[in-house]
């Protein structure tokens, strides 16, 4: 069928590993210990441990943001939330996100993982949750994907629609229906069938691709562990954990069936698999939130909890099986990354906050780098090496504390875990989080090891400072009219609604 | 060499896995989330990790003490310390243990593993810290341990040895020199050779038992991550976690070698090895502490953090690889498993807490069976299925915990983790461990799930209180005049001290 020079060098080209298919699989509000394999006590998450035992798993994995929508903004930018706009300038230091009212979204100048693969011949689909913006230029079609099966916002509802629509349902460039009223999520039992439907969606994508022999990046963004939590009938009650944990299982069961899939299929070989989160378990969320295992505090913070997230990585064949990578890594480099296994450069117009990981996943090479902590528009901490140094602290504010939202539960940290924001500029916190993982023993001011980290990080966080140029924000600005009133495709199905007159506020991001 | 049916049956008997040498390693300190295969994130346990994925791991492992002495005391008698008498009633609710002012030890009327096994044929061997009490009588010798290379006490120190004697180290009946004299521990840098000295007699031990073909009993009670923690210059500076990481990497590579050796002598298939730590990490000792997971509080609690514990079971060729059991089980399983392993049936003249174990490591069977914590003389709380009530909670005292004395340090959950002791006898603090391994959210009183579970942890509560028929106390007297001033064996080194007078007074356990 080919001539023995041709095979030898397409044989030799995929040994390489050049070009391999890429899918990015991007739990919500899954912490890091929610996992087996990092050590949730449960242990009911086999194929995910078995994808880290067939692969290389990532104890210092990061988020670029303790928050869905500027998570997702780096990941497929490769570029911090401050840079690529996905954060406030409202008030200092908030998270904040893409709720329907939001005006902005994704901006036009951003460059996201499937406009680069394009070039590289590579089909692109979404299967998830997309949190980039829902008004129409935002959706994922206008940035680079040639497929959708998901939602633009969050699954909460269900909504009064005189009130406030309910999130709609995109088949690519078109809805096809509205969460609880054609795609239900049952409030009371927690029951869905989504996540099956994300599967599906996602198996068939899968066999298309193998029987085409395209290449291709699925962007896996499935919802299921942010709250409303679900699960479907088959896996309801099958947790220790309750329904967070009914719903870890059935993703963990899809992550099976994938990988699974990709074995059948014959393409597992050229197909690299990286696993993670958005951000820390959502710890308000009390009784029903996932684990961040032994780290400080979840969601909405900047501390270990909030940031660190599983990483694990898959490519039979290439890399080696049964490997930890001590690599300070991140969402961001997921962008890098991607490019680098589809043989593409990097933009060199803009500033990438990405690595590429192919040295650390092929050779287990360590890369020396800081990571920086960002919530809105203010660098809280940033990690070198084992060393962790927060220049602000906050949880959340007294008058939300008091009402009940508690983003450390059970935990408090003198100095540290403070509901106020507390600068610490000028004499930053600093922790080891090889000692430390909990960040409950600040390192002393006065010793050696104080002040020769704190030369150490000083000047990369005043590069870092001094080079950085915000972008234009675009989580600034709500408005009523710029609901999901009627989403191209509502007139087909008879079911848009009609917006209100516009009446654009700046929008409140309480924490 | 032998008779064509003799061999049959000698193989078909190995094969049923009756009788195999029984490893027992208990680690001192080490906490639950210190291994990998549990979540620590800087995975520095691949010897246990890899010990685990060949055997069955034991997440719902647990003590039966959250302090040594008593732990030991019931692992070796099958018997909670309530009933083996390592505990006091000097005063309510105390955790006791065996200083070297200590008057008492373990009875003569306890029947200890070594004592039973010996009648099956095995040579007992117990290898570091013994802690059942350190007055002749005590010794491991005379309670069916045929060597013995170690310490009766702890091995803090250095002491002044006009006020205190040094703690001994005994070859079988004798002592062979002190610590911080002969065993040198040094204070500053935290190095010491003892984990490679018990190494050493531990591979020495099992060459000669593989040799001569006699069935072994293994007690290896190291002890390199109780404080003063210490490792050997090999592994100083390893970890990413410190000192206390680089004791965990030496004892884990202490694993990997006995683990390896029993391959190389061919017995591997005949030896069940098990895997656990007395007590939960001491979180007192702050950044030198271990790790409790997920888990509330630690070391002297009867929290999670104190008594949930590392559990491996390992035995090539009867054990399957790669398992998980969710089986409820304590140190006391080690007792009656140990015993029906060598075909012995347990002492029927007493009450024994422990369980057969052995349906579950062969067969993945879960018995159901609740496990009582205890601190001293009270019963704090039971786990039930996923359910654990707590009848008393206490962490210590304010004034204790004024003076920096932290069993929980940067936790705090309101009406849980107390500085009185709390009596909730009449309503018990109900949680359910899958949802909340922290034990952070006691279920609402209110609620039906609490009047159920309730109602099916009464009964079970009234039946071990209405049977229990508590032993002697052992650990109330205390007196200078018994400390190690002239161990068996001193004449000869000429290293015995002159004891004070005999001054008996009440021991004063503070928490
Ligand atoms: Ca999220
Ligand atoms: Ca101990």
């Amino acid at each position: 069928l080919c001539f023995v020079g041709e095979c030898c060098c397409l044989a030799e080209t995929r040994q390489n590993g050049s070009n391999p298919n890429i899918i990015i699989m991007l739990m919500d509000d899954m912490g890091w210990g929610d996992l087996g394999v990092f050590g949730q006590p449960s242990k009911e998450t086999p194929n995910l441990d078995r994808m880290a035992s067939e692969g290389m798993l990532f104890p210092n994995f990061y988020t670029a943001n303790p928050l869905c929508s500027p998570s997702r903004a780096a990941l497929l930018t490769g570029r911090l939330p401050v840079r690529n706009g996905f954060y406030t300038t409202n008030a200092h230091a908030r998270n904040a996100y893409t709720p329907q009212e939001i005006v902005g979204g994704i901006s036009k100048d951003e460059i996201l993982i499937p406009e680069m693969l394009r070039k590289a011949g590579y089909v692109s689909k979404i299967v998830g949750k997309w949190h980039l913006g829902h008004r129409p230029q935002y959706l994922p079609l206008e940035h680079g994907f040639d497929e959708f099966f998901g939602a633009p916002n969050c699954h909460v509802g269900p909504y009064n629609k005189t009130f406030r629509p309910n999130i709609p349902v995109y088949n690519n460039s078109q809805m096809v229906g509205r969460y609880y009223e054609d795609f239900r999520i049952n409030r009371a039992s927690g029951e869905s069938n989504l996540t099956q439907l994300y599967l599906e969606e996602t198996v068939k994508f899968l066999r298309r691709q193998a029987a085409s022999g395209e290449r291709f990046f699925l962007y896996w963004a499935v919802d299921a562990t942010h709250t409303p939590v679900y699960a479907s009938k088959r896996f309801q009650g099958k947790s220790q954990r309750g329904l967070y944990g009914d719903a870890v299982m059935e993703l963990d069961d899809s992550v099976g069936v994938i990988l699974k899939e990709l074995k059948t299929l014959g393409i597992a070989e050229n197909t690299f698999v990286f696993f993670t989160s958005d951000n820390g378990a959502a710890l308000t969320s009390g009784i029903q939130a996932g684990s961040n295992g032994p780290f400080l505090c979840g969601k909405e913070t900047t501390f270990e909890g909030g940031m660190r997230e599983p990483g694990i990585a898959w490519w039979p064949g290439h890399i080696k099986a049964g490997q930890v990578s001590y690599q300070l890594a991140n969402v961001m480099d997921l962008f890098t990354t991607s490019l680098s296994l589809a043989g593409l450069p990097v933009p060199n117009d803009r500033a990438i906050d990405g690595l590429d990981l192919t040295p650390v996943l092929l050779n287990n090479t360590i890369i020396d780098r800081p990571i920086f902590f960002y919530r809105g528009n203010e660098m809280m901490a940033v990690r070198v090496g084992l060393y962790k140094a927060h220049y602000w602290t906050w949880t959340n504010s007294w008058e939300e504390f008091k009402q009940g939202v508690n983003f450390c539960p059970g935990e408090d940290v003198a100095g540290v875990t403070t509901h106020t924001q507390e600068e610490h500029t000028m004499q930053p916190l600093i922790f080891h989080l090889g000692r430390d993982p909990g960040e409950k023993y600040p390192i002393s001011v006065q010793s050696l090891e104080y002040q020769r980290v704190l030369k150490q990080i000083t000047p990369l966080v005043e590069q870092h400072k001094n080079s950085l140029v915000p972008g234009e924000p675009q989580l600034n600005m709500c408005d009523l009219a710029v609901m999901n009133w009627a989403p191209p495709g509502c007139e087909k199905l008879g079911r848009c609604l009609t917006p209100p007159e516009s009446a654009p506020w700046k929008c409140e991001w309480p924490h």
